[in-house]
């Protein structure tokens, strides 16, 4: 049982790689050029911050989460520590720690981008600030799709760090506030 | 030491109802009229939807925090159970689930609405969207005040999630998965 729970974190955070390498994949490869009033111009992902910050966020969240994949293969392999004390412990705080940390900034990313390209498909006119997608509405299209794997990314990733906080939090005794259960009964 | 956790827990959700209201007001409230373009014109929170969605976002979120507080408040009152059961089981289940989507929800829409205002400080001049923050500088200072009300936020709803998430699994054994400690012992 503990195997199937294994695996399909294993499961997970491999789908999430993939689901974050396309997004970050989808936003930097992401440009049009059009003629507009009497000039090309060119519209490319790193004109928007928000867009140029989830390329690296999810970058780096992909990355981070492969390197656990590859940390949870390698102790699968050898010895399965099912009750971890001392140092272990820490360890899982450490990674419940770093798995918040990666859902929330690549959520947050994702939310700011997703802000950054409402504003570009419906405009603001009172701040004259001008809709784009019906002039580059190819670019527009590729990013909803990048977005749409983002969030679904973010979804994985909540579920990964449920995984992790299930498996660190139900270590410690019902009754006695931070006693693990080993030594609690 | 229960009743500590209680406590800090109920600290938590008064202090996040707080922070969260304070930022609907802050952002509900904002608005500064200006001569620009020999016109009267006037900024306010409701020309942008992130900002009009997070201000609904914060007063819901609050809300949901004070009926919990409430209920946890009568609860203490009454009989304390220690290992909920049955249908106290899933009840906490439920309440792990709306806190997640509360931290959530809240952490979107401000940092969709905080992108909006990244827009409107430096402006994106390739899409001739131009900054606002030099015009409309008191509407953007106050935004900006309630943006760090709106993060401080949610990053109580992330601990209190986390103290329910822990209140919650600690009650599974460690070893047999989705097994409740007091039948495994």
């Amino acid at each position: 049982m503990k195997y199937h729970m294994e695996n399909t974190e294993a499961f997970l955070r491999l789908s999430s790689v993939i689901l974050l390498v396309l997004t970050a994949l989808l936003v930097g490869l992401d440009h049009q050029t059009k003629f507009v009033f009497f000039a090309y111009r060119k519209a490319s992902f790193d004109e928007v911050n928000a867009l140029l910050v989830l390329v690296y966020v999810d970058a780096v969240v992909a990355g981070y989460n492969l390197v656990r994949l590859f940390g949870k293969c390698s102790m699968s392999a050898g010895l399965v520590k099912q009750n971890p004390q001392g140092s272990s412990l820490y360890l899982a705080w450490l990674s419940l720690l770093l798995d918040q940390i990666a859902v929330y900034v690549a959520f947050g990313a994702n939310s700011a981008a997703f802000q950054a390209s409402v504003i570009a498909l419906t405009g603001i006119s009172e701040f004259q600030w001008m809709k784009l997608c019906n002039k580059y509405s190819r670019f527009c299209l590729q990013m909803g799709g990048a977005l749409s794997c983002g969030y679904l990314a973010c979804l994985l990733l909540i579920f990964i760090s449920f995984i992790t906080a299930f498996n660190l939090f139900r270590l410690y005794s019902p009754k006695k506030l931070f006693l693990l259960k080993s030594i609690s009964g």
